[in-house]
């Protein structure tokens, strides 16, 4: 049965439309009967309608990061000559996710969510995009983490489709290593008593292994020169243990450890060589997107390397590296100097012709 | 009560010696009644008593990876040239450790041990160098992580007891991002029910933790490399699950909780500068040993860059950088090349004049 979580809703998260695509088979085997994609947008669609960008979002993410840090008049993301679509990911606890599966899908709620794949979460944005926008072609696809996987499953699934492609701080496929990473993050919230198998009444019951989730995190999501040169004083925050008392716990502890989960478990499974029978350079071979690859110098789990080795078997990608002491959580755009970067690359990529 | 573990005795660990050094006051006000160190020896001490080495240990190590892969008449520590004496460290499980507590040390058996010291592990073997084998001054002092934690207070406790030193993949001062990588690894164990606040029965009790905790160094103790070059299979393995499951896991699971934990505390606060009210250039001012830094330069939590930072405040030092995609956990010198660098750097240091 559906649960209760504040966090979850306008309050928090400003204006976005649940849209209904209706029931969506999934690529496990599983069915959503009714699924509803929170979707916030900005700027207006034109006659021709092809200005538009689509934006991913990333583990633990939504439309509202996008909202406050990456789209705006004075960026390369402008409402004002773009419709910008910000597609919250299945399973984000705004689109249909496990805590919220209500009414057509109670059958789907908490633990029985079924699984969904990456190219889930690209076959209905695809599909939304169509049905309910008119949309059939796209300026450009961005997205961070999860939303770089997803950006990369658009180039790869959907050819010509995306004129340009901006996948950030991500990878085509997902590694080993980000694999280990992110099962010591599941382990962490199961292995929580109160987790009971994901049949908890509350995320609150389940706030232990949310919080060792989020101190994980502390270890992986910034780089080492993070916490040395004490970077979380740009929060305002006076010591570490109250960064992560203020910041980190209460940013994780407030959401549904099954929502969680469902992410997750796609993360780990990002590949776009499932298109090509494992044949990672035959899948990027496909793309004919003009990309951008945006690694971040510090990120400690997607690093510039495991990039720089998918840009080789990528037609029409350049790289551009992201200098950015917190490592990967430098998404948050909490650094002055980060966002001018995206937006640079961003700006230079959109100039492009395609 | 102190708990049997068959892994912490001769079947496992060979021949060392147990020394009682009597009843031993730590720094931070607990006592032990009756201190009893696990001391392996290779090669003979001179008539001078000036031709000894001292070995520390690490986090979950002890004397064996040191006979076994660092020690021999073919290596730098070379056994026909000077007396090699490893002194397990105090809560290592073969050392006084909480889980072999007993006799006149019962009343700090498993949940009720004192907290030690980095400093304390190298006073207590100063005393045992000098009262139990007559040595007064080290050709070297060489340990590896934990063990290199060691060697820098060796160096600025006492300078010119030791006449070279060698921090392997290890700092004077830990990190706050190393505080919260340990961090993670006590919650992990911790957070496990069987672990009763410390008064398990049995480390069997404690497996679910102990795996989570392997898993947690899964991810920090190897490079991203090593996993996505499948580098495990220098071990015959023929999965990552297959390493993780047949050899990190049973590492870990075999080993005592309380005993893990005991180290762990003592890793998350070694700090040179404990000696001058916070000032680490002042402590590491102290050094006269000559020293070869060695930092492997794809370790996770011990980058080059923070021994580099205490190169530059410590006289009469050097760096070289070992070279494994193994990274950290390289000090177990599976990769056939680690062996050869260590020995080539240390003999370097050894030829030196001091």
């Amino acid at each position: 049965m559906a649960i209760e979580n504040p966090y979850y809703g306008h309050e928090f998260h400003g204006d976005y439309d649940l849209i209904s695509i209706g029931e969506f088979a999934l690529e496990e085997g599983g069915v959503i009967p009714d699924l509803h994609l929170a979707v916030a947008t900005f700027g207006t669609l034109n006659a021709a309608g092809d200005n538009a960008i689509l934006v991913t979002t990333w583990y633990s993410g939504t439309h509202q990061i996008f909202r406050d840090v990456y789209i705006g008049p004075d960026r390369a993301l402008n409402p004002d000559k773009y419709f910008i679509v910000v597609v919250n990911q299945i399973g984000n606890g705004l689109s249909t996710s496990p805590h919220n599966a209500s009414g057509a899908n109670a059958k789907i709620a908490m633990s029985q969510f079924p699984k969904v794949r990456i190219g889930d979460d690209v076959r209905a944005q695809e599909q939304l995009l169509r049905e309910h926008f008119g949309i059939e072609t796209l300026q450009l696809v961005v997205g961070g983490s999860m939303g770089a996987q997803q950006t990369y499953e658009w180039m790869v699934r959907f050819p010509g489709k995306a004129k340009r492609a901006a996948p950030i701080a991500g990878t085509a496929q997902n590694t080993p290593h980000d694999f280990l990473y992110t099962k010591a993050l599941i382990e962490a919230i199961t292995s929580d008593p109160g987790f009971k198998d994901g049949e908890y009444s509350s995320n609150a019951d389940v706030v232990d292994g949310l919080k060792r989730h989020a101190g994980i995190w502390a270890v992986m999501g910034f780089s080492t020169e993070f916490w040395k040169q004490e970077l979380w004083r740009a929060l305002e925050f006076e010591s570490k243990e109250q960064f992560i008392e203020g910041f980190l716990e209460p940013y994780f502890t407030q959401m549904d450890p099954n929502d969680l989960l469902c992410m997750a478990w796609k993360w780990q499974r990002g590949d776009v060589a499932r298109h090509t029978d494992g044949d990672l350079e035959a899948a990027l071979g496909r793309n004919t997107a003009v990309a951008r690859i945006l690694p971040i110098n510090e990120d400690m789990f997607f690093p510039v390397r495991d990039h720089e080795a998918e840009l080789e078997l990528t037609p029409h990608a350049t790289i551009r590296v992201i200098d950015d002491l917190l490592g990967h959580l430098a998404l948050f755009g909490i650094a002055p100097t980060y966002i001018g970067q995206i937006d640079h690359h961003l700006q230079e990529l959109l100039d492009t012709e395609s």
